[in-house]
C-alpha cells in the first residue's frame, strides 16, 4: 500500500511539475497538504483523525511561563538573603556552562562516529568499485552499497519508529513550540536524546539525503532541560541541586540556552545560537539572560572545538567551526561588485527553493515497521541513484593533490583523473557542500550539477519526514549550493570576458543561502550562521539581501516549513502579534464561560469532580470569595492550577486531618518540585468517601493576584499581555472584580488572518 | 576658576595613582563621583542642586509605550481593512528603508567632510614642520598646529554650548534613556541633529582624542524620530503622511531601528546594530520589528558602502565595512592557539580599563563661554603635547612605500624613515587604530607605545564631558590598541623562540577589545561589531572571552560608562529586572496614594485646577464612576492623560457646548496626533470663567480597559508588568476594582540594589 502511495505521489508530482504554471501547482500541493498528516509531532498514533488547517487541537497542554507567585513563593524568596540570590546566579551560569560543555561533547561524539564510519563504509565500497571496475560486474557494488546504507537506515529507523517516534526529524518545531509554551510529550526526555543521537548517527552515516546540524538543536535542548532541573526522572536519580529551577519559567530558559548551545555547535556560530534561539522561539527578552544564553553558546563551540582539535592531533588549534565547516573563504576570491547586487537578489527570488518547502512528502505510513521499511526502502532508492548517477558520468576531472578527505572515484576516468559527480554523491552531504564551495572552476561541468540538483532534490524531498532523525539544513544547502554553482558556471559562459564572474564558488554560497533562507525563513539568525559558517563579512550583505528577498517571495506562496509543520499539527502556537483585524474583538467574545471556579475553602469531592471531569479538562481555575447560588458571579481572589491540586490531594491536606493530626508537617514548595513536571493524573489519586467530605484551604497555594483584565479588552491588548508574560490563563472580570470568563492560549490561537480576513479555528478533542 | 579646578582636578588624580592602591582609588573616585554633576544631559543650567546617586529626579517625563486604546483609537482600527493594516505594514518598512539611507548619508558626509579638511589640515601642519625642521624655530609649527585646532574646537564647543547642549557627547545613554521610555527634553530634534554633526566634525577635525562613531548612533536615533513621523515641528512642515505613527510606541519602535542603522553605518556592522539595539534598549522583542530594524541597519551600510565607493573612485565596490575600517586581517597572521587563550582571558581583567570609566573628569564648568573656553583649552594641550611627544620621539622607522594615507612626518629621522610617534598622534585617531592594528612587527617600539598610551589616556579621561559632540569609543580603541600592542611586543620579547608570538597586531585587537569592553560593558552586540568591522570570525571567540572578562572584572569595581551617567543624572530608568530581594515590597507599599481622580463627566474647572496644580504635576488620572464622599474610593473605569486632557481643553470638548452648537465637529483621533508630541502647558491654554463650569465627558477619551493589579502583588510582578508592556502608569485597585493608588515608572526606579541591600532613592523636584 505504500508503495502504490509513493508512486502515485510521484507521479502525480512530475504530472504537476512539467504541466501547470507554477502558482496553480503550489496551490495543489498546499490543499494536499490540508488533508494529510505529517507524522513531525506524534508518530505510532494510527488511529488519529487526520487534522487540517481548520482544527486546533486540545490534545497539547500549554507551559506557564508566569510564575505562581503564592504564599509559599513569597515566603521563600523573602527568606532568601542577597547572597542566596548570588548564589542562585551563579548556579545559573554554573548550569549554562554544563550545557555548553554537554551539547559541545554530543556534537563532538556524532561527529567523530559519523566521520570514522563513514570513512570505513566509503572505502569498503571504494575498493570494491574499483576491483570491479575493471574486472566488470559493478552491480555486485551496487548491491554491497545498499546493503551497508539500508543496514545503518534500518537501525536508525527501528530506533526511532519503536522507541522515541519524537525523535524523527530534526525537533526543531519541537523546541519552537515548547519555547512558545505548548507542551509537546517527551520532548525534553533522556530517551528522546538518546535515541536521537544514535538515529542521526545512522541516517547520516546511511547515506540518506539528511544532515546532522538539525538534531543538534533539539539535543541542546534536551540537555538543558535535563541538567537544570539537578536529577533525571528517567534513570530516577535525584542530585538534589537546583531545585529552585524545577519550574516552566526557569526551565524554558534554559532550554532556550541549550537551543542555543545546539546551532554554535552544530555551525560553530555563538552569536548565531543566541539569535536563533531569540528569533524563533523566545518572547521574551532580557539582558543576563541574553548574556547567559551566550555564553553557553561560547562553551558549546569551544568545547567542540577543542575536543576536535585534539582528535585531529592539532591540540590548542581552535580556529575550526563547528560540525559543518564550510572552508575558508579567501578575501580575494569573494570580492564583489555592486552590479552582481541585483542577480544575487534573483537568485534569493528563485522558484526552486519554495517548491521544496511546498513539496516535501505527506506520510500517510503509520504503523512502524511500515515506517522502517518506507525508510529502507529510501535508503536503498538513494545508494542506487547516486550509483546510477556516478556510473553514467563522464565528468572526468584531474585529481587534486591534497584533497585527501573527499572519497574521489576513479571510475572509467584516466589515470590521475577523479569521476566529478562522484565528489558530490559519493560523500557525507557536509564534504560536498564544501566541495561546491571551494573547488576550482571548472571542477563540475553544467551537466552534472544539473542533474545532481534535481536528482538530490527529489531524493531530499522524499527523504525528508520519514522515521529517521535527521535535519534539513545540510540537503537545502546541498541543493542550493549546487545550482548556486550551475548559475555561476553560466554566468561565466555568458559574460566571459569580464573575470568577475570567474569563481562560481560565490555563487554555490548564495545559492546555498537562498534554498536554505527559502525553507526555513530565518534572516537575521541565518545570516549570522552562514557568515560565521564561512568565516567571512564579506559576504554578509549579499546574504543578507538573498534572504530577505527569498523570505519575501517564499512568503508569498507558503509559510516556512518550521510553521508549516506547527499549524499541521494544530499547536495552539501563539504568534508574535494579534492579527491585524482583530480588534472588532473583546475578551468577552475569546474568553470561555462560564468558569469553573472553586472556593477558597473547599469541599475535596469538588475538587476531585471537577478534576475528573474530562469533558473539559480545564487546568486553570480561579478562586473567588464564595460561589454565589444562581448566576450571580463571584468576586475573584486568586487563581489555581491543576498540577497544585493535584499535589494537594496527593498529600491530603485537608483542614480536618490538619486539625486531628497536629504533627503533620506543613507543605511545602519543595513537595511541588519534587513533582514537577510530571504530574500524576488525577485517576491514580485516591480518595476515600470519608476524604470527599473534608474541607481544603487553598488560601496559601493559590496565587493571590493573577493578572485580569475587563471584559471590553479588545484581543490584541490580551494578546499582548499574554505572550509579553507568557501567560497560560487569564481571568477576565466585571468591573466590580466578579469572575466572568477565562481566556487562556488556546482561546487566542484559534484566531488567525486567512485569505479572507479574520478566521477562526475549531477546538477539536484530538 | 576653572583652572584651578582642574589642575586641582589633575594633582589630586596623580596623586592616588601613584601612592593609593587601585580598590581604593577607585573608591575615592566614586565618591567624588556622587557629589558632582555631569553635564552631559542638561548643560547649561548653572543654578541646579547637584544630583546624587540617592535622589531620583522628577523634572524627567516618561514616554506611553503602551497604546491608549480608547474609543477612538478602537474605531478608527475598526474601520481600517486588511488591506489598510498590509499598507501600513508596508509604509513601516519604506520607513526603514528612508531611515538607512538618510542615516548613511549622514555618516558619508561627516566622513568625507573630516577625511578633506584634516588632509588639509595635516598637509599645511606637515609642511610647515618641515620647513622648521631644517630652518629652527619648531616652536611656530607648534603654534600653528595648536592656533588650527583651537579653532575647530571653539567653533564645535560654541554650537553645542550654546545653540544645543544636548548634542554634547556621544548621545547613546540619552537614547538609552528614550529606549527605556524616559523623555530627554529635545533629544530626537532636528536642531539636536544638525549641532551634532558638525560638532562632531568640528571636534574631530580639531584633533581632540575623539571619535565619531558614538553621534552616529544618536544621529540615527534623531533621523529615525523625524522621518517617522512625516513631518518636523521645526521646521513647521507636515508632509501629512505617516499620521497613524504619531504616538510613543510606533516613535521607539522606529528610534530603535535608527539607531541600530547609526552603529550599522558607524562599524560596517548591521548585525551589530541590531544587537545593540536590543542589548542596549529594548525591553521589547518582535520578530517583524527585528527584521525592519536588520532591514535599517542593512540600507544604511549599503548607502554608506555605495557612496564611498563612489567617493574613493571605485563604484560598485561594496567590500568596504563603516565609518571605522579595521582593515582586513589576514586569516593567517591571525591563527591562535589554546595557550593563548588565557592570555587573552587575563588582558581583559586589565586593570587600566576600569580606570578609564571611572577617572572621567568631572565638570563644575556649566557657563557656556566658559565651556567653550575649556573645550579650547584642552584642545590647544592636545596640540601640544602630541607635539612634545613626537619632538622628543626618536623612534625612527623606515618608510613604507603604499601607506599613502597616514601622515609621516621625518622630522630629526635619516631620509627613507619617519617618525613612529606620528603615526600614532598625527593622525585622526581611526588611522592611528588601523595602524596599530596592521603594521608589522617592529613598526613601534616599546616606550613609544607605553608613552603613547599614557598619554592619550590622561588626554582621553580630560576630553570626555567638554562640551563638544564626540564619541568615546575610538579613543577606548585607541588606548587599548596601544597597550595590546605593547603587551604583544613584550611577550614576543620573552617567548622569543616560539613564532606564535610573532604578530603584535592581535594583541592590540584584543587589547581594543577589553579597554572598549571595559568602557561600556556591552559583551554579545559588541563582539559582534568588532567582528563585522575587522572582517574576520577567526577571533570572534578570544573577542568574546574578553568581553566576558572585562565586563565581570569592570562590573566588580564599578558600573558602566552609560550606566553611571543615567545614574548621575537620576534618571528614572527602569532595569532588566526587579532588584533581587525586593519580594518583601508590594504594590501597596511602592503606590503613591491617595490619587487624584476624574469623574467620568467631569468639571472643566476641577480639570484645570488639578493639572494647573504644580506641586503634584500627574501625567495619568483614573476615571472613576463617581467620587465618593469621604474615604470611600470609586470603582474604576478607564485612566486618561495630561495630554489627552489638554488637547480636550483646548479643543473646547465641553457638553454644553456640544449641545448648544451642533455643527461642532467631533474630535478626532487627528486631533491628538497633530498635537503630539509637543503638547502645550496647561498655562498657555485659556478656560474662561463660565467654561469652568462647563462639565466635560471623557467616556470617548479615556482608555476604558486599563492595567490594573491587587494591593497585595509583589513589587517584582509589577515590574515585570511594566518592562514586559512598556507601561507609565498601573492603577492598583482593591478587590472591589475601587482606585486606591498608582504605580507609576517613578515609583518603580526609586528601588535598587545597593551595598547593603534594598536602597530607597528619593523623589526630588530638579
Amino acid at each position: 500500500m505504500m508503495n502504490s502511495v509513493m508512486t502515485l505521489n510521484l507521479q502525480g508530482f512530475l504530472f504537476l511539475f512539467y504541466f501547470l504554471p507554477p502558482r496553480s501547482y503550489l496551490r495543489f500541493l498546499s490543499n494536499k497538504f490540508d488533508l494529510c498528516v505529517s507524522q513531525e509531532f506524534l508518530r505510532g498514533r494510527p488511529k488519529e483523525i487526520p487534522h487540517n488547517e481548520k482544527l486546533l487541537s486540545l490534545k497539547f497542554e500549554s507551559l506557564d511561563y508566569d510564575n505562581i507567585e503564592n504564599q509559599l513563593f513569597l515566603d521563600e524568596e523573602r527568606r532568601m538573603s542577597y547572597m542566596g540570590f548570588r548564589c542562585l546566579e551563579i548556579s545559573r551560569w554554573v548550569i549554562c556552562a554544563l550545557i555548553g560543555f554537554l551539547t559541545g561533547l554530543i556534537a563532538c561524539f556524532i561527529d567523530i562516529v559519523v566521520e570514522q564510519v563513514a570513512k570505513v563504509k566509503y572505502n569498503v565500497i571504494k575498493e570494491n568499485i574499483e576491483t570491479f571496475t575493471e574486472a566488470g560486474g559493478l552491480s555486485i557494488s551496487l548491491i554491497l552499497w545498499a546493503v551497508l546504507n539500508c543496514s545503518f537506515v534500518i537501525v536508525g529507523a527501528i530506533l526511532v519508529a519503536f522507541f522515541e517516534p519524537i525523535a524523527a526529524g530534526s525537533g526543531i518545531p519541537q523546541i519552537k513550540c515548547y519555547l512558545n509554551g505548548v507542551k509537546i510529550p517527551r520532548v525534553v526526555r533522556l530517551k528522546t536524546l538518546v535515541v536521537k543521537v544514535c538515529g542521526v548517527i545512522c541516517s547520516v552515516v546511511g547515506g540518506l539525503a539528511v544532515g546532522k546540524e538539525g538534531p543538534m538543536i533539539h539535543s541542546g535542548g534536551v540537555v538543558a532541560a535535563g541538567v537544570s532541573q539537578g536529577r533525571s526522572t528517567s534513570l530516577k536519580r535525584d542530585f538534589k541541586i537546583f531545585e529552585y529551577f524545577r519550574r516552566d519559567t526557569e526551565k524554558r530558559d534554559f532550554v532556550s540556552a541549550g537551543a542555543a548551545a545546539g546551532v554554535s555547535a552544530a555551525f560553530g556560530a555563538p552569536v548565531g545560537g543566541v539569535l536563533f534561539s531569540l528569533e524563533e522561539g523566545a518572547s521574551f527578552w532580557n539582558q543576563m539572560l541574553t548574556w547567559r544564553i551566550f555564553f553557553a553558546s561560547m562553551i558549546s563551540t569551544f568545547t567542540l572545538n577543542f575536543v576536535l582539535s585534539v582528535y585531529h592531533k592539532k591540540p590548542g588549534e581552535l580556529s575550526n567551526p563547528g560540525l559543518i565547516n564550510f572552508g575558508r573563504f579567501e578575501s580575494d576570491s569573494l570580492a564583489y561588485t555592486f552590479y552582481e547586487i541585483p542577480l544575487f537578489i534573483a537568485m534569493g527570488a528563485e522558484l526552486l527553493l519554495c517548491l521544496m518547502s511546498a513539496v516535501l512528502f505527506c506520510r500517510y505510513v503509520h504503523r512502524p515497521c511500515l515506517q522502517v521499511m518506507e525508510a529502507t526502502l529510501v535508503a536503498a532508492v538513494t545508494a542506487a541513484v547516486s550509483f546510477t548517477m556516478i556510473y553514467f558520468s563522464n565528468d572526468c576531472q584531474p585529481l587534486a593533490p591534497d584533497n585527501t578527505e573527499v572519497y574521489q572515484l576513479q571510475l572509467f576516468c584516466a589515470d590521475g583523473e577523479y569521476n566529478s559527480m562522484a565528489t558530490a554523491f559519493f560523500n557525507t552531504p557536509e564534504k560536498s557542500v564544501t566541495s561546491l564551495f571551494h573547488d576550482q572552476p571548472g571542477t563540475y561541468n553544467p551537466l552534472t550539477l544539473g542533474l545532481f540538483t534535481l536528482t538530490y532534490f527529489f531524493l531530499a524531498c522524499w527523504t525528508y519526514g520519514l522515521a529517521v532523525s535527521a535535519g534539513v539544513f545540510i540537503p537545502s544547502l546541498l541543493i542550493g549550493a549546487a545550482w548556486g554553482r550551475l548559475c555561476g558556471i553560466l554566468l561565466a559562459s555568458i559574460f566571459s570576458s569580464s573575470s568577475t564572474w570567474a569563481d562560481p564558488g560565490k555563487y554555490a554560497l548564495i545559492g546555498a543561502a537562498a534554498q536554505l533562507g527559502g525553507i526555513v525563513r530565518m534572516t537575521l539568525s541565518l545570516t549570522v550562521i552562514l557568515v560565521e559558517a564561512t568565516g567571512n563579512v564579506t559576504y554578509g550583505l549579499p546574504i543578507m539581501l538573498v534572504l530577505m528577498t527569498s523570505k519575501i517571495v517564499g512568503d508569498y506562496f507558503q509559510e516556512g516549513l518550521y510553521d508549516i509543520h506547527i499549524k499541521l499539527q494544530s499547536v495552539p502556537f501563539l504568534h508574535w502579534e494579534a492579527p491585524a483585524t482583530s480588534h472588532w474583538l473583546t475578551a468577552r467574545e475569546v474568553m470561555s464561560s462560564p468558569v469553573t471556579c472553586l472556593n477558597k475553602i473547599e469541599k475535596v469531592g469538588t475538587i476531585v469532580d471537577i478534576l475528573s471531569n474530562t469533558s473539559t479538562n480545564h487546568n486553570g481555575f480561579p478562586v473567588v470569595v464564595q460561589v454565589m447560588e444562581g448566576d450571580v458571579p463571584a468576586k475573584l481572589c486568586g487563581l489555581i492550577l491543576r498540577s497544585q491540586l493535584i499535589v494537594l490531594l496527593k498529600h491530603k491536606v485537608f483542614v480536618e486531618l490538619a486539625r486531628s493530626r497536629l504533627t503533620q508537617r506543613k507543605l511545602l514548595l519543595k513537595d511541588f518540585r519534587d513533582a514537577y513536571p510530571r504530574f500524576p493524573p488525577i485517576q491514580s489519586i485516591h480518595v476515600s468517601q470519608d476524604e470527599r467530605e473534608c474541607m481544603m484551604d487553598l488560601t496559601e497555594f493559590m496565587n493571590p493576584t493573577p493578572y485580569t483584565v475587563p471584559q471590553e479588552t479588545s484581543l490584541p491588548r490580551v494578546f499582548k499581555l499574554f505572550r509579553a508574560l507568557g501567560l497560560r490563563h487569564l481571568v477576565v472580570v466585571d468591573d466590580e472584580n466578579r469572575v466572568v470568563g477565562l481566556v487562556s492560549r488556546k482561546d487566542l490561537a484559534r484566531y488567525h488572518l486567512g485569505k479572507h480576513g479574520l478566521e477562526e479555528l475549531h477546538l477539536a478533542q484530538t
